[in-house]
């Protein structure tokens, strides 16, 4: 079965202490859309501007991304830049420049309005709803989101929870959401608001997975050295719910497993910048690191 | 077989946003040796004043613990007092009275220095070194440490390296024994100074231990409520060190378990102030937590 993602489609321009890469191919929906690319077939909802390097329409193409929902209209790609400290956990945003973003509206062609699994990607909640409106009959609905949106658009954020099967969130996020400092706490906070499933991302000490079974706590891929952990959090969504489409049967059985695939396709993002890693990374890669992943966790 | 387990014995006063406990009984020592002696017999060694409660030695003898290593001299028993923030992982020191632990120079009565399992819990590198001398033919030791140490002694803590079979420390004291940031990598550079396994603790975030058959990732057990953090890495290595002691066959073998079973006793541990609620726990309800920690993990 497909995935559709929606989300941003940007320019990202990235500093860390060790190196400066300016104009990437950036965006939560890009990144979700290549890591789900792996494990299903995906279409992409987003706008990009006329700047738009058709490099990268070609690296979408290339990865069996349906772009017939991307629009291309007047004016600049979304470019965001940010900078990263020395850790890796921290970065601030250097600038943001919305671009044709800020007259986006998705509209899903008809063909795909009928896509069984959807990822409304870190964007607007007004855009997911906008999204969601159009979408008949989806098997399983899940949102991501940003600090950012918790601050300015916390009304439309808490209606969006009612609506989607599955809520995707960092720990600080959470934090910010509930209240609480416990995650435990956190998690069951957020059920009430809406959601079967939720899920903690808990960048380099691995994701919480909340629901009808239980918690199950979900291992990061342990790295030598992070490059770049920008789209981390939307490579590991998006990989997720490819791998939620792929898998035959109920999603409840799968559940566990695509958090462990979106770990291991989320490392592989952190091993270069932008999507500069997760591009060039083999089926079979993937497959070995969660076999590494199931070594480490044995006891 | 028995566990040896020498370090501070001391009265704790703890300080949280949510309430106030003076000396409570502390120490690396009591902490790590209630927690082994749900596995094993264990043997302490340690100093305490004739301020010392009554209660306190008949709690040791509760669980067991042989106390003819225990010296109990003239003056006060060594007296810390902390205070923890809102989220629990930061801690600082409001005082140190050391009395007695000044003076400590740790005997081990003739039958103890054949014990099998040691664990040289948090004290000064020169004491640890001390117990070692003593030592006769261990079958597996174990040396935990802390940040000061690693500030003001790390020439005895670097030869200490060099004598012992494993080496706990938290992240935070890795990052500073080796200047990496990269936990993988800190674990092999402290390979390169001596013990064959290393073991990096991440409070809520869990554990890791490096050896010969690789990394393990070790969960922590997930707590609704922490009230207490205070000794969980003693509780930790000294849980640890008493599922080895206990457990037949080739320590390498049970590693694994045994950090799952250190996980569950220090998740007991914050569960209350001091040692209030590890001193009350059965060692079913440990093992009801290893089966959960099972079902948390698996996928």
């Amino acid at each position: 079965m497909s995935v559709l993602v929606v989300g941003s489609t940007a320019l990202d321009s990235i500093k860390t202490p060790h190196a400066e890469n300016p104009r990437l191919l950036g965006g939560s929906a890009s990144h979700a859309a290549v890591a789900a690319s792996f494990f299903a077939p995906v279409k992409l909802v987003g706008v990009v501007g006329e700047d738009f390097p058709r490099r990268y329409l070609a690296l979408y193409r290339r990865h069996g991304i349906d772009l017939s929902g991307l629009q291309q209209v007047p004016g600049k790609t979304f470019h965001w830049s940010g900078e990263y400290e020395a850790d890796m956990n921290h970065r601030r945003t250097l600038c943001t420049e919305l671009g044709v973003f800020e007259q986006f509206t998705p509209r899903l062609p008809p063909e795909h309005r009928r896509t069984p699994f959807v990822l409304l990607a870190n964007i607007a909640p007004a855009l997911q709803h906008h999204v969601l409106d159009q979408i008949e009959r989806a098997r399983f609905v899940m949102a991501d989101t940003m600090d950012l949106w918790l601050r300015i658009a916390r009304p439309d954020l808490l209606r969006l929870l009612r609506r989607v099967d599955a809520f995707v969130l960092n720990d600080s996020e959470a934090r910010q959401l509930t209240g609480r400092d416990n995650l435990l706490a956190a998690l069951r906070h957020i059920h009430r608001l809406g959601p079967r499933y939720v899920i903690i991302k808990k960048g380099s000490h691995g994701s919480m997975l909340s629901g009808p079974d239980g918690v199950f706590l979900c291992p990061a891929y342990p790295l030598c050295k992070v490059v770049d952990p920008t789209g981390a959090g939307d490579s590991f969504a998006g990989a997720l719910m490819g791998y939620l489409a792929g898998a035959a049967g109920p999603v409840q059985r799968h559940l566990r497993r695509a958090m462990v695939y979106g770990s291991v396709v989320a490392s592989f993002c952190c091993e270069g910048f932008g999507l500069l890693r997760t591009t060039r990374v083999r089926r079979d890669q993937i497959e070995q690191r969660v076999r590494e992943l199931e070594r480490l966790t044995r006891f």
